[in-house]
């Protein structure tokens, strides 16, 4: 099933996504899907970002090939940090590069959306708690991150976390690939099974920390090849079985 | 005049402090405020965080005197760390010391509340988009802060982002001393003259990366002779003009 958040003649709908159709539903994408109101067509609705997370977490250096790639030892634990809410954009939204940086690269992601509230499960539990997954573009000001210690403010600029269009509810991991196209031509192009810590492990690992809440993010991290965004570029996220996730780059005025 | 959040019978109520006396507002703290219901007084409310910040933004380094004491050079800008809203406690509540952690480190701060969306505002701008101020505890596992690249994990655990009591909207920064007490002995004692970089400088800073929106809350570093909490303490940060927010320590089960 396919649950997100449309626009709709100026109102936020928490839909299901059917092919063509999108089918308006009585409560938020987290409780038992229950229909209410007329069925609406994908071409009359702007898709949104399909939460409005509380937090979301990010990892650093979870694919296996991303840190051949770099010449760097695995790591033995998740590396965490956080991205503000104010910097999710939706599908069709435009990254805005701001005039702070001089390089600011895209990272294809699969993101995983909490479901149920959670602190402290083991990775046996985990995927009870998980919703679904989605697709995260963790936009970064690459100059900024390698100036600063902490990589905060290098993914903070709002716009620099595309999410949606949409979370998958069923999604088989293990057939799973991350991809990113600039302008139409894949650049990263990976297999789930390069990541160092998974899926469950993730959202263990980040439970022992910190309560997630029904719509909390985690970004599992970014495969090889990234690289920079100009002005006018077009680059899309894919995971397949999700979906695209696309956006458009223009310079901040 | 002293805003903030009680628990009344099971319910959470915005209302202004004044001497033992709780007023009852009509709306959110962030609008002009209007009385609504009884009066009620603090001995039979629960003082709750005065605000649910959808991000909360922290200071590395931002007092002379603590960089004096670590003799490590200004920084040339504000270092920017996140914390999660998830972290939030209110005063009297209980900072869990996590079994993760074998050094867990009390940081008296004064914390800056938002009142209004605000996106690239200037230095001159600042203060029109605060609302006001109030204590915070950048609580920290110090081992874990220096084994890991980032700081997330370290400054995330549940129970690590103490605030309040409440948001003072005057507050003559000039005089204001921000101090620590642990079991009632003075540990942090020192001056906002001491910030290296200034209340206006700081919104501004982190407004040229994020949106602020109301109930954001950015802490502004904290001075010198941290030092670290063991179950059975009480640790109380005081911002003179603010008052006092007091916590307990236990372990974490």
């Amino acid at each position: 099933m396919r649950l997100g958040r449309v626009l709709f003649q100026g109102k936020a709908l928490s839909v299901i996504f059917s092919g063509e159709k999108v089918l308006p539903l009585a409560g938020p994408i987290f409780e038992e899907p229950e229909l209410k109101g007329e069925e609406l067509s994908l071409d009359e609705v702007k898709i949104l970002p399909p939460v409005w997370p509380s937090k979301i977490i990010a990892l650093g250096l979870n694919y296996r090939d991303h840190a051949r790639e770099l010449n760097l030892p695995l790591p033995a634990e998740p590396l965490i940090f956080l991205k503000p809410s104010s910097a999710v954009i939706g599908p069709e939204d435009t990254i805005l590069l701001p005039p702070e940086s001089q390089r600011v690269d895209y990272e294809a992601e699969l993101a995983i959306v909490i479901g149920k509230s959670a602190r402290r499960i083991s990775i046996e539990e985990a995927m009870n708690v998980v919703l679904g997954f989605t697709c995260f573009n963790d936009v970064t000001a690459r100059d900024l991150q390698q100036k600063d210690a902490q990589w905060t403010r290098a993914k903070s600029f709002d716009t620099f976390a595309p999410l949606g269009p949409w979370v998958e509810t069923e999604l088989d991991l293990e057939k799973v690939r991350v991809r990113s196209y600039l302008n139409g031509e894949c650049r990263q192009d990976s297999s789930l099974k390069e990541l160092v810590f998974s899926v469950p492990e993730i959202v263990s690992f980040v439970s022992q920390v910190m309560t997630l809440y029904p719509g909390d993010v985690i970004a599992t991290g970014t495969p090889p090849s990234i690289g920079s965004l100009s002005p006018g570029d077009v680059i899309e996220v894919e995971v397949t079985g999700v979906g695209r996730l696309k956006n458009y780059v223009a310079r901040e005025r």
